[in-house]
């Protein structure tokens, strides 16, 4: 064995290596600001379906109550309604993103497909509407279908927006269009109730479900809202004693005079509250996209955390390093006169910190969704309604001290275990 | 209030809204290839960086017994080794992605400019290494620091990754990556307590904290191999009685004549066996890319699944209708004879499935890695460790009848609660 010095690579080599970090720092920064901006632009497109959801909404109720009176009321409104409708959909249409391919685009660009779809749908539903050819309720599903698309759009959007704060305003304004879409179902179904002047038994189920359907959406909402969008909504929920007499009375299946009307209006009102929120949320949403593009442009006086020195027990674990590099590399000083290392370092740690608080906020909105699917599951296989079907979950949760999301992600391997065997 | 029909749209308007459905149809499905490519790309690259850590590990390797040695051994072994580190540097030069921005690559390039910065810092380490002037220990850490940012490299192209096997196959791949790196450090650790000719309890702890963060490690990679690869796997695994015998005497803080190079080469031809089960799992990946294209490309030759007509208790939830438009819109005949509606509703079943899939799998890869986070923070607040942290994890979960990864969360719920209280 001879003895031979390893070879030592030159400088320049080293220079050049700085200087190929520096280009990946750079073009991470300005791959953060792209997303931004490209998160801005979705943003502006959500506050459009927005609008059109709440105008097909108040279509929905319009036919609703042109059904319910063998069309002698409200044909000026649905008219209206109509217009509006396609007014906000030629403002959609301004502001739809391109559809030329994009890597990360192909699950919003299938739900624009899907919702382009539903929309079209609308022009066959209005004839049969208008000849009063369609049952109330046979209208109103198909309505809800076509805001049913609409919603997954923004769902599809909340789900894959990669910056904390965007995400949790989009999961905010998801989670209250949700809960107003019920409240929407509320006012339809309540209205054929009033209407027929008593209700029946599936009617009052409806209404109880939809009134549990809507608390839980308005709580994921409060898990995710700012301070002052959840303050408005918590006036407003106050201050709805009348809404509470009707819902009574529609709950116990008793009836009322004018009920129809009445209803119609206090629950009108509620939702047409229920829109200025959502404009909050909106705004609330595009003050993120701001800020989060104001912070990348400045990153030079962003301050930096401080980064601890790796210790020797620390770098036989991946995990238990993070995403610091080895501070006592020599690091070339920056005409800023901060080093390369110590932006490379703030880069690295203020993505993965974004990506931690992201797989946090990703767990409460999968918690909900595994819980409604668990549901769904069992809608399906048991004839359950939903009030039926979320109260099998909570006994069950009770009864085995566990908590619901336990009980609902058991059920689903079932469910899935079952149908691999039956696919078999 | 006057009688006033809703005027009904023409068909040119709904044959225009059809044709738009189409354009986001096939720019979702054009999106979904380009995204594969991409993945494909990133998968050549990161097989790349599979074959450089590799070789940095057998650098490393050389490094210590010249340095254990005192200079007198494996001169030659270490002069080849960083030949071969440098020219796997120009073989992955050759296929990094161009620093450009790209909305969804700034934390890849964030990462990618960390392992620069650290590659970087190898002309230095290897002078100190070449004149003896740096401790056996710290150049351990300086080498193992350089390969812990290729590694966190490789864990954010597999957290990112948004096709479910092709997710599978790099988280498997990370986490094979990940135990064969804690073998590298095992072979380190003992090299140098074999070569002292003595085992102290430091060196003895660590070994045995090594052997177990490789049992998490493989058993992550088990729970997302491949069948052919973990049949390899457990094959090897079973092999080691000889490196199990040093391992006795090392955690035992035993001593044997000549163990250093027997130790040394025993773990070397375990890890050599590991870089070829390494090559499997590269391949593998690679076939996942090619698989998952040509489905893409042949969207008419897979079968459709069955649409459950939307029932009228199911229209009321958002989740509960899952991803299905209206089976009843009415539907125009495409040329291939299905009809778009069908095609639109595959497509958004197919990416809804992927999603859910995804789902799924990141909650096992993020519970191991809040699991990580909260043996770090004890690490951290109690010098405890790597076996003390984890132990005491373990035993606080059975002492409390809970799993693991709940007490880790509740852990780290605090640590964030102090860490926000230490800042105010």
């Amino acid at each position: 064995m001879t003895f031979a010095c390893p070879p030592v690579s030159n400088r320049s080599s080293q220079e050049q290596a700085m200087l190929q970090a520096a280009d990946y720092l750079i073009a991470s920064q300005q791959s953060e600001m792209a997303n931004l901006a490209q998160l801005r632009q979705t943003g502006r497109f959500i506050s459009q379906v927005s609008q059109l959801v709440h105008l097909l909404q108040r279509e929905r109720g319009a036919s609703n109550i042109w059904l319910c009176s063998q069309g002698t009321l409200f044909a000026d409104a649905l008219a209206l309604a109509e217009q509006q409708v396609s007014a906000a959909l030629l403002q959609l249409d301004a502001v739809m993103p391109a559809a030329t391919p994009h890597a990360s685009h192909s699950r919003l660009f299938s739900r624009i497909a899907c919702a382009l779809y539903g929309l079209d749908s609308l022009t066959a539903l209005r004839q049969q509407v208008r000849e009063q050819r369609i049952s109330h309720s046979d209208a109103m599903a198909a309505f809800s279908q076509v805001i049913h698309q609409l919603l997954a759009l923004v769902f599809e959007v909340a789900d894959s927006a990669d910056e904390p704060r965007i995400s949790r305003a989009l999961t905010a304004l998801f989670s209250f269009m949700q809960g107003k879409e019920l409240a929407g179902q509320e006012r339809a179904t309540g209205s054929a109730g009033f209407a027929a002047g008593v209700f029946n038994a599936q009617q009052s189920d409806t209404i109880v479900a939809l009134i549990e359907a809507q608390e839980r959406s308005f709580g994921l909402f409060s898990q995710f809202a700012d301070a002052q969008s959840l303050h408005h909504w918590q006036q407003m929920a106050d201050a709805d004693g009348d809404i509470e007499r009707l819902r009574r009375i529609a709950c116990t299946r008793g009836h009322s005079e004018n009920g129809a009307l009445r209803w119609y209006q206090a629950l009108t009102r509620r939702i047409d509250g229920m829109k200025q929120i959502e404009d909050r949320l909106v705004t609330a949403l595009m003050a993120c996209c701001e800020l989060a593009m104001a912070e990348v442009q400045t990153p030079q006086g962003a301050p930096v955390p401080p980064v601890p020195t790796p210790s020797s027990e620390s770098w036989h674990g991946f995990w238990l390093t993070g995403s610091q590099p080895s501070a006592e590399s020599d690091a070339l000083p920056q005409p800023g006169g901060r080093s390369l290392l110590a932006l490379v370092q703030e880069q690295a740690q203020r993505l993965q910190r974004q990506s931690d608080e992201l797989a946090a906020m990703r767990e409460t909105v999968q918690e909900r969704k595994v819980i409604e699917q668990a549901k769904a599951w069992l809608m399906q296989q048991h004839q359950y309604d939903e009030q039926q079907a979320w109260q099998t979950l909570r006994k069950t949760a009770m009864n085995q001290n566990k908590r619901v999301i336990d009980i609902a992600q058991a059920l689903l391997s079932v469910s899935a275990a079952l149908s691999a065997a039956a696919r078999r």
